[in-house]
């Protein structure tokens, strides 16, 4: 015979008490009176009832899960950080529930939504919204809502009028690294490949690209920037674009390794030796080790992107909105040198 | 003006009735007087109130949420998959919950738990578990007590006892075909790198392996068949391995696209001209794109392996048991060619 799984509704059903006095009978969180008290003890011994973990989250406000919001779980750069966010998740008995928004305004509403619905601890929001240098009101209007229930930590991204926690992996001070690198291979011919204009993390390279030629007395030439997008194909766009120039640079940098991958893809369409650039990507994605030549790239320090994420995340729901909180965290990331910029 | 986006809670506040009365009335499930019937329809008509798809899930046990569990978000086998069947979901208005294992049986455990909790309609399994030749007891009884409560659907897996819904690609077939494209070719020699035995999808590929050299009237040499296990790195490792013997087989088949990628930075470290092999992958994921030689590789058809999944797991809950319902679907993968194998 199959065997009857009871639950909180079923007690509260045979004890004729409402399901939250059942609740707090068995959380002893609020008073109830003996006599109610005895009735649903009884009743839950008969049963031989096991309460399961949504009677006990339901009260305890604790389910130990935790949201991610992404918009593209095929691009390395957000599979890379969900693993290093899984796997500390992990170490600290928490439950990650990923969300992948296909870079979809709406899928991130109804995300936003059903998490806070199903009562998890905090929401972790990478990409989509919170990337776009000009904040969509609306779209902050719903992050502002789900924060009046749940703590919200966005990673990489920011969103006016939202004080949230967030995590940040310092792109200014990459686009620097980058530079610096290439000036000391003797670079002074520097192109610019990918990217989005209004989309913050290309907004914060394009910036420090500009500005840091300026500083090394190097020239901005509008023709080797090229905007095309963050996908692989977008990359191969790009490279086929810049090749059309009669003057060409040295040094490439791109948005990131999947640009760069594509940027490849069309030299080798193209017959053209890779090795003639020096190619820089952006993310340290595992796609960096297996391009030829090898991908000299930025790495974001994935693992403490992670642990912080998750450190804030877990802990924000502790703070009685002390002042002295530390709500932004910015994270330095670090070159990784390989075969691309060698001599 | 912006547009305010009604509730059944805004319903319920304005004509002075619970939630749950708002929800009767709209999904006639139950009795209402006629008069709060024609309060609350009034006001649904006066602020043109669409009853959100949550508020019609609670009563309709109906979520639109699908569970899936993977053992590796950054493979992109899974990642691919994952990207096919959330398009679909999307269009058919169904949410997927991604559940990261990390290939390890206790997180799926738990996946499997908090899964069936949130009351999801379905719970669609790859990897891990599902993907051991000799299947474990408890985790089978594990899969067998969910099956009670929300329908099953194993992609490219299966375990012994457990009778549920099931989509393959079917992986002998794909080693036939990369098998008639290499002897096409003129190879007579070939390698197999990479997997783990006891995994379903290394196995029946090695036995593919194994009968179509034989058919083909060709040699299977154990020192050319090297597993490693599914990574880039392992890859590498493998390739190493078979590049210690005297004689090479003049064509490599990898278990996937990042074997065979691991096999071309083994080449490239060891200054091997990679073109010296027919190499080829399995999985036809973007990497096999933007290696050098491109990839030639097999594809399982992600977008009807998406679908087929997706259309099987939110049809089974309609399903009353019927005898004559179709459980089980193969889908055929197709051989993509690339630079890899070019003559």
């Amino acid at each position: 015979m199959e065997k009857k799984t009871y639950t909180i509704y079923d007690i509260a059903e045979a004890t004729n008490v409402s399901p939250a006095t059942v609740s707090r009978v068995l959380n002893g969180n609020y008073p109830v009176s003996k006599k109610t008290k005895e009735k649903v003890m009884a009743k839950i011994q008969e049963y031989n009832f096991q309460p399961n973990s949504i009677a006990r989250s339901l009260s305890k406000k604790e389910t130990k899960m935790i949201g991610l919001i992404l918009p593209d779980i095929t691009n390395p750069f957000f599979s890379s950080f969900c693993m290093e966010l899984e796997k500390y998740a992990q170490k600290k008995g928490y439950t990650i529930f990923l969300c992948n928004s296909m870079n979809n305004s709406e899928m991130e509403s109804v995300y936003l939504k059903v998490l806070s619905e199903r009562q998890v601890e905090g929401i972790i929001m990478m990409g989509g919204r919170i990337n776009k240098s000009l904040t969509d009101t609306e779209e902050a209007a719903e992050v502002l809502e789900v924060m009046k229930k749940i703590p919200v930590l966005m990673v990489n991204g920011e969103m006016a009028g939202v004080d949230c926690y967030q995590v940040r992996s310092d792109e200014r001070l990459g686009m620097k690294m980058i530079m610096e690198h290439l000036v000391e291979r003797g670079h002074k011919n520097i192109g610019l490949l990918g990217g989005k204009q209004g989309i913050t993390s290309t907004d914060i390279k394009v910036e420090g690209f500009k500005q840091l030629l300026l500083e090394n007395g190097l020239v901005y030439y509008p023709e080797w920037h090229i905007y095309s997008g963050f996908s692989v194909e977008s990359g191969q766009k790009a490279m086929d674009k810049l090749l059309e120039n009669k003057e060409l640079p040295s040094a490439i940098i791109c948005m990131n390794d999947m640009v760069a991958s594509g940027a490849l893809v069309a030299c080798n369409h193209q017959q053209i030796d890779p090795k003639k650039f020096a190619l820089v990507g952006y993310d340290d994605s595992f796609v960096a080790d297996i391009l030829t030549p090898s991908l000299t790239s930025i790495n974001h320090d994935y693992e403490k992107l992670g642990t912080v994420a998750l450190d804030l995340i877990i802990n924000a729901k502790n703070e009685q909105e002390a002042l002295d909180v530390t709500k932004k965290v910015t994270i330095d990331p670090f070159l990784t040198k390989r075969n691309s910029t060698a001599r």
